[in-house]
């Protein structure tokens, strides 16, 4: 016996290690349980990877992940279209929805500047978020970057790019623990940071 | 915006958060991993789990996972036929042949005896190891159950079953750390362990 599972085994053991946050003894657990599991079971997982892919894009005005696009969000008539909350990743979306303090639309930047990883300002979804202001009602900015290094060099970046626009830029208060991901902050956190918004 | 994503990405998170090892957060990150990865990724995941589940099998003989029956190791006549090494799963036999300190056969039980979660003597791959140890070939069953108080509770077990058969029963030798899985053991300690095993 070699010191590796036969074929199909080892092959999903290699497929899941390659996800986020899996190491090699997370995706054999997982691989023995799906082994194990009922048909139904593996068949569900099988069906939510493809539909994913089939169904979900990304949003043209806001970036967001959406299964129509202009997104659900963007397309409510009911929420604030005068302030826009530009975050780096559609999953920090959830997290500010989740304080139920906020009710104006988004936009996703998909990550923040980081030279050490060669993401400059060019890389992000900066152009559409100028497009969207020349509209004249939006009337301020909040920019919800993460608490670290990276988050406070592109919310520095923004402020300066926007400022001269007339609009109020706004950045979420100080009170996030610094050093940690905004999509890990507790609802009542990231809502008091939120409602102390300072400008930019 | 509802605080639950868009059908296909909250059933994808749903389906992930289904696994062991996997919470709320960890799917999360793996869903929008997916969704933003090429479509060769995606496939690659998708058609590892059919695969693992339209070809792997369990041996009729050891319990082992494999795609034949019987599994290449109780096929294998270089390996020493005489001796049967017994574990609680499938992934156990991989830990042991790490060691490289093995050249017998195994015998998967299916978990182990734990009164806490109702598995009993009845629910172990319990009549197929009698069956084998009727032929007069083997000379030693090893117990190498998980060092903890289910392993303890099988090991005793299994050890005054077989005793009547005049047959060698050894369990492993202590300096495994209490209390953990085999599982996470690493080769050398493992291996010094089946090096100083003892009489049941
Ligand atoms: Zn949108
Ligand atoms: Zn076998």
């Amino acid at each position: 016996m070699a010191l590796a599972y036969d074929g199909a085994i080892q092959r999903l053991i290699d497929a899941f290690s390659a996800l986020p946050g899996i190491g090699p003894k997370g995706a054999q657990r997982i691989a023995f349980h799906l082994l194990s599991a009922p048909e139904d079971e593996a068949r569900a997982l099988i069906d939510a990877i493809s539909e994913v892919k089939q169904k979900v894009r990304f949003c043209d005005v806001c970036g967001n992940v959406c299964e129509t696009s202009p997104c659900p969000v963007c397309m409510d008539p009911r929420r604030d279209h005068t302030v826009i909350c530009v975050v780096e990743e559609p999953k920090d979306i959830m997290s500010i929805e989740r304080t139920r303090e906020y009710r104006g639309l988004y936009h996703v930047l998909g990550g923040a500047i980081n030279p050490m990883a060669n993401v400059g300002p060019a890389d992000l979804n900066i152009p559409k978020l100028l497009d969207r202001l020349k509209t004249d009602e939006v009337k301020e900015v909040i920019l919800a970057l993460d608490p670290n290094i990276e988050g406070e060099a592109t919310t520095t970046y923004l402020s300066r790019l926007l400022s001269p626009l007339g609009i109020r830029v706004t950045r979420l208060a100080s009170g996030l623990p610094v050093g940690g991901d905004l999509e890990y902050a507790d609802e009542v956190t990231l809502g008091r940071a939120l409602e102390g918004r300072r400008d930019a």
